[in-house]
């Protein structure tokens, strides 16, 4: 059964990612967390964290998803071209993206924004600086679904995570998370 | 510097313990992950943690505040005398105490429930099978704030992590968590 890979690394946000989770969780879709490697890496709030399996040992066929979450330093992921071109490998089986926050961050590195309307929690400047954000399909909305991508704004968290529901047609009870 | 523990354990509710985590860090307030020991443990929605301490190996009067989070399946924690015995420890220096969803089972198994007003997210026929349950006590609210004992219902999580700020009495901006 295809799996929705969650990516971690050091600074992940644990609440940003932690609602999408509980959604995968509810309508008992299998998931794989995936790290650069297989060490541990400690969230931006503390949790320390142990990835499933490296990017390296996992197909991208197998995947249905890419959940991307923020990270307070996306400079632990900004140079990680390994990181990009597993997503962009992930992307051309036609499976559907999910990041949050500073998450897009990975898929305008990956050069999948392009053409595709998006929301990010940076600045004009930031994503400017970082470079692949297509200035004029930036939306400034809480969330944009559209075909196979989900991007999503922080404080969104919730929003994001019922949302990769519907972006994978899977039931969410929402209430769950008032 | 006194710490907020913060209890970890097999089939933990990650998304109810992520926005406590994410206001203790916002205030950068200290934290240590706890565990019955430090090998690691899976959420309830597939992420593995590893506890940075083991409850034999910390001091009850470094913790300025327990923090327990939901199990799917309590029944990984409801006969954990070590762990009733090291709640008690450290409720007995003074230090609070913050339990959300079945986390309270935790309370009521070291007996620190009586004459308390509490809530939790359990049945009258739960709580009576468990023992240890003030009934008269009992109140159904999102969340109960009083004294040094703060409790909450799983889907109030944000209201838990807000409301452990003001418990811990930390500045917290509530906006990052729409």
């Amino acid at each position: 059964m295809m799996k929705t890979a969650v990516f971690l690394a050091e600074r992940f946000s644990e609440y940003e990612l932690s609602v999408a989770l509980s959604v995968l969780k509810q309508a008992n879709h299998p998931i794989v967390t995936i790290g650069l490697t297989t060490a541990p890496v400690t969230g931006e709030s503390g949790l320390t964290c142990v990835p499933d399996v490296a990017i390296a040992d996992i197909q991208p066929k197998d995947v249905d998803c890419l959940v991307l979450p923020g990270f307070d330093d996306f400079g632990h992921v900004v140079h990680e071209e390994e990181l990009f071109d597993f997503t962009r490998a992930v992307s051309e089986t036609g499976a559907a993206l999910a990041a949050i926050c500073s998450g897009p961050v990975v898929l305008a590195k990956a050069g999948l924004l392009e053409g595709r309307r998006y929301t990010v929690s940076l600045t004009k400047e930031q994503r400017e600086l970082i470079g692949g954000f297509d200035d004029e399909r930036y939306v400034d909305a809480p969330y944009v679904l559209e075909d196979k991508l989900l991007t999503a704004q922080g404080r969104y968290f919730i929003d994001f995570g019922v949302n990769l529901a519907r972006l994978l047609d899977l039931p969410v009870d929402s209430r769950w998370y008032h």
